[in-house]
């Protein structure tokens, strides 16, 4: 029998994604069967106490705060990378060249250029690489892919749309934040928000082949910390409607300024045969028209998706038990341990990432409007 | 006190709007105080037969089968149009030249040319003219009205967006028929449903400034009763982007390929204050989120809208006794009616149709996608 | 060919309930095939004045103050009663002896002795009879139905629950009105809204074999028109558990002081193989949950009762249309009129009444609760 | 400053609620601000290798077969009981004695004799206790007992009514396992689902002053594991109507044979000024009913619990992102922790639970129903 192996992770940022990510690190070995043991080696921050900090509650042994001495040690066999969007790119390049596999925050890059710098690097170092859209591994949504692989919606797909909406910038009191200075988010809600969907109109449907698009700054100065005004230079919402390759309809909105909806990613897909239609508010459900029932009982079925058949379920709790939000990046975590292990190709990798990309940059340079 | 009068109404058509304007021509007199009587005087079909059988089962005095016979009667007050697109402008147009009040279906004309044909005729002849967007009566969505109006989501609007989705095509086995044709419908999903979001935006929003659109025919070619095939030249879907002339996003969708959804007129509107969501298939509810609600409190109201205090609705039922579409029309009517003896202008009017009409052929001339 | 009749109807009862009849008297014709034709006779209600204006605005050809010149006049085919539940007995006693066929509202009378003299004179006089449970004939319930029978939830039911709740006098400064006085009523919400969830209980499951029950009076006096106290004696709520003569278990609640739900009438039942649930407050909806579909794809569906396969429905509007309360009025009418003309038994006729109203009492009859 | 203490827990049970309370026993340091470090020292299995194993899975120290070995070792400061209902009393007994802080599964013991007898041994020992009913503390209900404290839904309460609906045993064919066993489980659906719906009762609006049962065992028999059958000896579903002492009804239903209903606790409660509603299925949510809003815009709201103002949600993620069923007893756990050190009482506790248990006694004892 081989010996079983013990992976060493480091992870970079330590705010909201960096706890997320900590937790999935924590969790996956209590709950799936992995092929290797982890070890969550060390975290790495800007600043010293904070990430001392972090390292404490959050569970790593060792606080770091150059990035770059994570590439150098030989310890460390995977980086996680979760801080904000500009530095995406030349940590992946490093760790890439330091032989690491990667698991990388979503919008892999803050454009294009950055993006295919990161899938050459990854390529030539052949080093497992995955761009953590932690959202296609919500039980529902793989059971969505699972039912249209299935043809469950019939083999023609006629429309996408998705919706992903917030509220929390849309009082114009709301300050100024990194999120929305464009040289270090690259875009607003599109690549924040917008790229999830775009994400998963690939993973769903395919590739897009083309877009028309519009975006819009509401609020166009905000306070710093400092009280003074800045200007926001990245969109709030974005409106985009498309084709794809395979001639379904593509219609996606991203916005946070939709009062009342905190966190809908909202999707609906229409086959020829049936619907599918998701909410992440309600991240447990899939809602699933069968247009081959019986005419007198057709309606869109309310699953439940927490049966021990449902993806990743089993390894949680017994059916009618929910799951969160933080959940799906536990099982993105299981997963790309056995990809690592096992030497495969891992979905969504840094080449779907600079896909996504493409798109985000074109909705980016979409083309105004026609005037009435 | 003056004598009250009776106006004499003549509907032409006698399918699916036949039916349901003569429904509402029956009712608006039991449920409404109407300032004149109504006296339902003739309906006018092509074919004898079914226009007696018609006259007889929905309540009309004479079965008439040349329309033009309606203009010159004089005892006719009002022409009531319920017929296919094609034909409603001459028709409206000969029946202001006759002096006539004239309710004429939506949308008012196949094109531009032809619905301003139409304004310039009721403006000339200065007859009372709407435009059946019965939707607008909806008790739920002329409280959507009252409510923006009175500020409840806030002085400024972010987005509007409006999905009208059915699937009554999208066998591909239905057979062809005559909404499926140019030369009849002008257009496919964009003219039939389409057009009821387009106004709805206007009523609801305001005017629209620009837009960028796409539209697909999914099924090229169906079966005639003949058994022959014949293409379909309208859209099968269309989805639009855009902007109001207040700022506002405008996101909207028209198919009838989407599996399970009915009816489903659906549209939320988010504004700075709070937000306003409804559906069709649910059309005794209006969904309101108030951000000036107590933090911990906060969440969207499921409004049943069947209070006493609500738009049109002391006239049905005691409260929590739903009602149904048709009385929407029952609505329009009696509005109309009342619009007719006071002499005063209704909304929508003609005028109003053709500014749909406006944004309804830019989206049939709307530009191709950029290609990625 | 048979001459086609015409069947003369005379209705009793101006308010509410009359209105609601005088509608489906009216609306029948026009959207079901009927046997005979109707014609709307005379209306009889207490005050003059008030019952001409309910015979011109109703459709009435009369109006008439003497309920008793009703059952005299030999012109008369059916007598409706829609008057307060204390007139029921006296008056279809005497329609039955006068031979008229009768629609009666429920609940049938004010206790069983009185709903047994009216079986016992309907019996003797072999007219036809019928009690007004409207529900039975909302689509969505006729369909609920038709699954039953079909086997859809299977061959044995486990739980039927319903809670018919309002909130119409939940605020204790609502008035004194004839439904809060046992003389005039019989009972509070046990009559007048479970008796409606008591024949839905018997039509969708079964006879019932025993029963538990509690109510209470939470405001136990309200103000009259005079501004004095009077004392309610009827039940505000009230709570039953018991048992089907299949072994089914039941679960009644009846209350006017759930504040939030309107009109909300909501059952389930669950069967060994599927479930079903309603809610009157979304009357054209049943949700449907089929073990026996594949366990993944399993979830409770959404039907939405418009297409034109189900029960009534073609009469009306093309799929994904609502209909509204007072269509169920229209469809019991209907159904009505047809046993009439051919003679046979109709559901739920008066035995039914009595048999739902053996319930009542015994609910009304339970004993105080084990203390704790 | 006072040393940091460190707390030695031993958990006793290995299987579903061992395997959740393992999980907040490691989760809840990372999330909440504990007032003392966590050791898991010990759990405790009847199997060896078994207990080996989930030591390892879940992360605890040492791996125990003889529970009375934890009550013995002077290092263990926390026992935790995850066992069938009829070892608690025994073990809790014992641990009291040792002088160990005891967090017990429900419902607390078998009857009201094993209950009382614990309750005598914690009083004795003062040690801190807690009976584990985790609902408690699911944000949404936590939020609505804030609601109800603070007059949300008004200073008087007419109904509570819970349905607790599982469909894990409908089937015929499932075989038999210890909660259908009365000598180990004491009751049903009943002790099982039950409890928690009269835990939430007391919680929500108070003491339960008299009630009404009935009960029902659907399968009578049920294979073992030995291919023979057994007779099941416990309730399958019961349905309970009461009163509490504040003159609130209460209606309670648990069962096991609800297809569809995978873990629904839904709740419902009515107040003079508004109304609550629960559902364990959607457990992010929490539906409002404010009767003083202004009339035109009152509707239930769906607020999602997933405020930075909700109990608990601060130790999560941002707004909108949703947490699953076991933060319930991270919740606990860490509440637990804290009134320990604090020494301070905590609720829901043994005596809390003893309330609790003679409600279950009287469900079981209750009469049969009135016969028709």
């Amino acid at each position: 029998m081989p010996k079983r192996r013990t992976l060493s992770v480091a992870l970079i940022g330590t705010k909201f994604m960096g706890r997320a990510h900590s937790n999935a690190w924590r969790q996956a070995p209590r709950f799936f069967d992995l092929p290797a043991d982890i070890r969550m080696a060390a975290i790495c921050g800007r600043d010293r106490a904070g990430t001392v900090r972090a390292a404490n509650r959050l569970g790593w042994e060792r606080a770091v705060t150059d990035w770059k001495a994570i590439m150098v040690d030989p310890m460390i066999d995977i980086v996680d990378i979760c801080t904000p969007n500009d530095s995406h790119a030349e940590m992946a390049i490093a760790a890439a060249g330091a032989g690491k596999a990667i698991l990388c925050e979503k919008p892999l890059a803050r454009n294009v250029a950055g993006a295919r710098r990161m899938v050459d690097a990854v390529k030539r170092a052949r080093v497992a690489n995955m761009v953590c859209h932690n959202y296609r591994r919500v039980p529902a949504i793989a059971l969505a892919r699972q039912m249209i692989d299935g043809g469950k919606i019939g083999d023609r797909i006629y429309h996408f749309r998705a919706r992903y909406a917030q509220d929390w910038i849309a009082d114009d009191n709301f300050p100024m934040v990194w999120r929305l200075q464009s040289k270090i988010a690259g875009s607003g809600a599109l690549g924040d928000i917008g790229a999830h969907s775009i994400d998963l109109a690939r993973f769903l449907v395919g590739e897009i082949a083309g877009i028309s698009a519009m975006s819009e700054t509401f609020v166009k100065r905000r306070l710093t910390k400092n009280r003074q005004f800045a200007r926001v230079d990245v969109d709030d919402a974005v409106s985009v409607i498309g084709k794809f390759r395979n001639g379904a309809m593509l219609n996606l909105e991203a916005t946070r300024f939709a009062r009342g909806r905190k966190n809908q990613l909202a999707f609906e897909i229409n086959g020829s045969r049936g619907s599918l239609a998701f909410d992440l508010e309600e991240m447990n459900r899939l809602r699933f028209y069968d247009a081959s029932d019986p005419e007198q009982m057709r309606g869109f079925r309310d699953i439940i998706v927490t049966e021990s058949t449902h993806p990743y379920v089993v390894n949680w709790w017994p059916p009618g038990h929910l799951i969160g939000y933080e959940h799906s990046f536990v099982h993105t975590v299981a997963d790309f341990v056995k990809a690592v292990i096992a030497g495969k190709k891992i979905e969504p990798d840094f080449a779907d990432g600079l896909k996504t990309q493409r798109v985000l940059d074109a909705i980016q340079r979409a083309r105004p409007l026609s005037l009435l």
